[in-house]
């Protein structure tokens, strides 16, 4: 029964769930979210309002807005026994490593951790969302060998957590564009992190045993590893001609370039690319540089030309990143931050209608006889 | 495009990848791996025998088993980091969950985490069968305040898993079915935590990442977490009488329960089990207390009349294990364990071929119109 099925290597195409979460619409060019255009919510709302769009299903009032940050802050505070695990780990450990390693350390703090019902589903979340900033931040600073940087309850969140990460407080326009980044990256379908956290949670693992897989797939270099990748090429370049030469060195070697092409688009630009390319014309200006801007664009021109392929928001956000003074070995890390809230809607959504993924194979090896077998 | 995809809840019956590994073949009743019936292997070879033949493509001489037991003893001795990671975690810690975190702390020791060809990767998976048995026993131990137990290299790598287990040499016997149980375990095809370890090792994410996403996986109760619920369930009971009743009442009351029916056999004894019930019967029989034994097969015989449904290795595995001195709480970490082979060859083959999991959804949520986007 099975064999009549086509084979469609990395389930391309294949519908793995249905969801009320989000969906890439690319006749539209639309990343719909809880019905909400994401690049639209992108212009006026921010990261918190999204937070409750994907946890409470409506874009919050004032008030409830307000109410989702106070909810968040009370879950600030990492317990010291995560921190003693984040000090054990050798200096060398990958930031992403240390970051799945902590969160897979906090269960051990969850009384409830056999239950999954929405409703301690939800608290999780919560408590997730509130102590994920400081885990990605303070084991950095721990592999850093620096000092730990803890919350400060005055910043809102987003502020406070670019804040844990420079140790310095931002300015508006920085926290408004990292904000709008998180937002950026808060949920987009099902991308291979989202999948592997469904996955899992469908043998109704919890919701830390799916992040930390989540957390694991992310770090790929074939998905949330693209962002550091291209700021390292647009360092190793250094300026305009240099990086045009170098991408092409990197086309005519047939060598992958990060932070161009996307599954789902295809052949279009990744509308939240535009977003953060906006993003970093207003930074380079503020700061009166705007040499990576013009570096990017001739790269876009270059790879458009060349490959009919374009920028997706990796490509975008890692330059944004650089001029918020985000030490690059975090941009992954971030993505994941701000992704967190994407997955656990994802797994509360599996959890509440859930089917065990359990796919099957085309076997492709070999037969020995049952007679030949025997004989072993 | 995508829409016009049949949604088969939980990939049921699409065939995820192609493989060389292993397959269930319904039609014959087998489990092949490498070719070979895993049934008739259980008669005459042990779980060294099937890390050759999973990591090496071939059945080993007995000189290249000899060799597969040494390389595997170079391996012993876990990292004091990670030691110091298993202290620091709170006593109420899951095991599985220990496990995963232990798991994803080895990786910042690993000089070559971003390499992923061949040669590392199978170097790397023998560093991890090395490596965990002792991971399991002793991340259980430190949560048991217990004193921890380090391997001895004189025993067999079966013996000593079981030894550092249960503080104690096991006779011919329990090292023979411990042995062989490991073997059942060692490999089978697309189940949950294969999956996982597959989706996550095609975005290029490491070995140790995937394998922290198995782990997760096999927590949940759908998955690995089974056999203890059944062994909980055999206690609770007692006797044969009060497990027929026992069984009757969740029947009635129409609960799930462990240790029968599997979504791929459907309607047959899996193959694996009977083995176990033999083991089982001969533990048994050594004891001179058969209680266990009749009680499996009081059961047995009620969910076949009323359900339809036949034991899975779990059903039998779990009063093999008791009847073997493992505390409960560490049959889904074995079971993890004897499964590491699979996934390694699993995420090498993934690695070696590679296509990332990237698949679509089908969206039932609300669409909001443009104009009441545009609003916000």
């Amino acid at each position: 029964m099975t064999n009549t099925l086509t084979f469609l290597p990395g389930l391309e195409g294949v519908i793995a769930t249905e969801t009320s979460i989000s969906l890439l619409d690319t006749e539209l060019g639309q990343i719909i979210i809880k019905g909400y255009d994401l690049i639209e919510l992108s212009k006026t709302k921010g990261y918190l309002d999204i937070v409750h769009l994907l946890m409470e299903n409506t874009l919050p009032s004032d008030t409830e807005k307000a109410g989702v940050a106070d909810k968040l802050k009370k879950e600030y505070g990492v317990p010291e026994g995560v921190t003693k695990v984040l000090q054990a780990l050798p200096k060398e450990t990958h930031p992403m490593d240390a970051l799945r390693t902590g969160i897979s350390a906090l269960a051990g703090y969850d009384k409830e951790i056999d239950q999954h019902t929405l409703a301690i589903n939800k608290k999780r979340a919560y408590e997730l969302l509130g102590k994920i900033p400081e885990i990605i931040a303070n084991s950095f600073h721990i592999l850093q060998e620096e000092e730990q940087i803890h919350p400060l309850k005055e910043l809102s969140y987003s502020a406070n957590f670019l804040y844990m990460i420079t140790g310095r407080k931002p300015t508006e326009l920085e926290e408004s564009i990292f904000d709008q980044s998180l937002l950026l990256y808060s949920e987009h379908e099902m991308p291979n992190s989202t999948f592997t956290a469904r996955v899992i949670a469908s043998t109704f693992s919890d919701l830390y045993g799916a992040l930390t897989g989540a957390v694991a797939s992310l770090k790929g270099y074939l998905h949330g590893g693209a962002n550091e990748a291209v700021m390292n090429m647009l360092l190793e370049a250094g300026s305009v001609d240099a990086f045009e030469l170098l991408l092409e060195k990197r086309l005519r070697d047939k060598e992958k370039i990060m932070g161009f092409g996307h599954r789902v688009y295809m052949k279009k630009m990744d509308p939240r690319a535009l977003v953060m390319k906006d993003a970093l014309k207003e930074l380079c200006a503020l700061k009166g540089d705007d040499l990576l801007y013009r570096m990017c664009e001739a790269g876009e021109t270059i790879m458009e030309r060349e490959k009919g392929l374009y920028p997706n928001l990796d490509y975008y956000a890692a330059p944004v990143y650089w001029m918020l003074g985000i030490p690059i070995p975090l941009y992954t890390p971030i993505f994941f931050g701000s992704r967190t809230v994407g997955l656990c809607a994802h797994v509360i959504e599996q959890h509440e209608n859930n089917r065990l993924y359990r796919p099957r194979v085309h076997y492709i090896g070999e037969r020995h006889s049952n007679h030949s077998t025997g004989e072993l």
